[in-house]
Parts: structure tokens; C-alpha cells; sequence
């Protein structure tokens, strides 16, 4: 078991895939987004980290909210298409159904099976992304994706980002129940 | 396609799963953590969010150096654990084998595929949590978890947290080529 070092740069771990909108210049605009995390327990604090150079940052910065979107696997394709457009160049307004929350200026997707907005609270500068840690001000979903009230993944159907191969992957089977299994090493012990 | 609003508390989306690791009290310490993301491209940067409470964040802040290990399914009970059990109580030191790496006081796991090293540059102080940021110092896996050179998810065996269930899963199947699925409706428009 001899480990090696591959370098500060090797690819980590499956990431979750989420559109994050803006509006930009009075435009929703959304980009695909694997870098972000929930950052805080009460109240409930995401962070996504974005690009300087992305187009979605100008209106986070210029309304104070952002909106964090899961897609499912039926917008794989537009989703990915949202990593490889610039809102600088294509208006990525028209591709989806657009809706607003209590916000009024984080636009989310209704297509998307989850929906978040958020109300930027602090940004930390890093040298090319600017992570922007944002409080939630609600959450979005429909009936059809619950099931006895709770969200269910085998209907929103959320997708991973992999590197360095660049792909994109299901989830698969449940492999034990958090907070459990681990009392087995427990009572071994 | 009614949005129904189910407050800002709503659980998110499938997050990996990491065992964050910090020297406290001169005795390697890890945490199971499913809030961590990377957030920076070059230097590569990760932050990690650990609850105030935790006793890895105390290592953490004293060295200013902590690791984000990835560990493969057949760790799914030992991690679980080390969510369950605080540091504070329980010696966690010789449930790994630990190796060090160019920082010398973060702790790494033997038995995951990928272990990063970080050097704390930033902390950001949250309600309940402190966000870690860290730049990677320098990332181990051995060949046995490479093909053709790169990482292999078939043979890490990442796995994902989540809400509401509290439950961990395996990764899935491909559904699409990033940066290249999206052509397709570029081309269609």
C-alpha cells in the first residue's frame, strides 16, 4: 500500500451538479456549477465558488441574491450547455421556464426538481473564483418529486460531475444508514 | 408543475463524503464531513465547513494544516463512526493507519484511495460553523486505484451522504460526456 504523490491538482471526488442563476443586467442568466457546499447548519448558509471571469458573478455582486438549482437527468444536455455558453455571449434566459421566490431577484428554474435562494451574506476573494456564501431564503420543489413528504432521489434524480475524464454520473444504491451502521464498529469495539 | 416553498432548512443534494483529518493535541483526529467543496482553480483550494463544536476544528486551527481523505465503500462503517463519536471521548487515532505527508502535522488515512493535504489560508467564522479554506499541498493515492494513469471511480468507491433519510450511496452509471453533451443542443438551436 504505497502511496503516491500525485500532485496538488488531482481530481477529489464526485461533485454534485447545480445551475446557479443570477440576473445579469435584468437578465436571468445560469451557469453549471460543481464547486459549491452547504457551509452552515442554523441558518441553513450555501457557498458556491465561481470564476471570476464568469458572467454569473456580475449580477450575484450587483443584486446581493443567487439561486442554486439540481437538476435532474433529463437536463443533462442543458445543463452541460450551460458549463460551455457564456451568458456574456448566448442569452440563456429563454432556455428554461423561469420563476421568482421571495427574493425577487434570484431566478430559478422550474424545471429543476430543487430550487434554492439565496441572499448573499459575504464573498472571499481567492485568486481566480470568488466564493460567495449566501443564506437560504427558501427551498423549491413539487409534489411529484416527494414521497411521504420527504425528498425522494430515485424521482429528482440529481447527477454527479466526475474529473479528470469529465462525467457526469447517476447515483446509485444505498449502501447503509448514516448515523447507524457506524454503532456496529461501535459495539465491536 | 406547482412549486410548492418547503423552507430554507430543505435538504439539498447529494454531497461526497470525506473523513477530515487535524492533529489535536498532538494525537490525529478525523471527522466523517459531507460540507466540503473545492473552491478555488490555481492553487487548488478546498474549504471545508466542521460545526464550532468539533474537536477537529481545534487541531485545525492550532496547526493550520488539516487533510480531506475520500474513503472507498468498505469504509462505510469506520466512517460513519467517526461522525457518530467526538474526538473528545473517544481516541480515533488508531482506528486508520496515518501517514504524513510535506506538512507534517495533517494526518492522512492509509486505507483511502485519495488523500489531500491543506494548508489552512483563510478561516470564515459562520453561526454555527467555521468554514476552513485550505490550499492542497499535495494530494496521495496508490496505482491499485489508477487506470491508464488517472483516477478510477470503480476502484475508490467514493460514496454520497444524504437528506433527510440520513443515508449513504454508491455512484451510479455514466449519463454524458461534460463539456461535450452540450453540443448537442448548441447544435440543435
Amino acid at each position: 500500500m504505497n502511496k503516491i504523490n500525485v500532485g496538488a491538482n488531482f481530481p477529489l471526488y464526485p461533485m454534485p451538479v447545480s445551475l446557479v442563476g443570477a440576473l445579469v443586467k435584468d437578465r436571468p442568466n445560469f451557469l453549471a456549477v460543481a464547486w459549491f457546499s452547504r457551509v452552515n447548519l442554523d441558518p441553513p448558509i450555501l457557498a458556491v465558488a465561481l470564476n471570476k471571469v464568469r458572467h454569473t458573478g456580475v449580477g450575484i455582486q450587483e443584486h446581493k441574491t443567487f439561486s442554486v438549482n439540481i437538476p435532474g437527468t433529463d437536463l443533462v444536455v442543458e445543463t452541460d450547455y450551460c458549463g460551455i455558453v457564456s451568458g456574456k455571449e448566448v442569452d440563456k434566459s429563454a432556455l428554461f421556464q423561469v420563476f421568482y421566490g421571495e427574493l425577487k431577484t434570484a431566478p430559478m428554474i422550474q424545471q429543476c426538481p430543487l430550487c434554492i435562494e439565496c441572499k448573499l451574506i459575504q464573498s472571499v476573494s481567492l485568486p481566480t473564483h470568488n466564493l460567495f456564501i449566501g443564506e437560504v431564503e427558501g427551498a423549491y420543489t413539487e409534489e411529484r418529486y416527494l414521497t411521504d413528504g420527504k425528498p425522494d432521489m430515485h424521482k429528482m434524480k440529481p447527477f454527479l460531475f466526475i474529473r479528470p475524464d469529465g462525467t457526469y454520473w447517476t447515483l446509485g444504491e444505498k449502501v447503509g444508514e448514516a448515523y447507524q451502521i457506524g454503532k456496529q464498529f461501535q459495539q465491536k469495539r
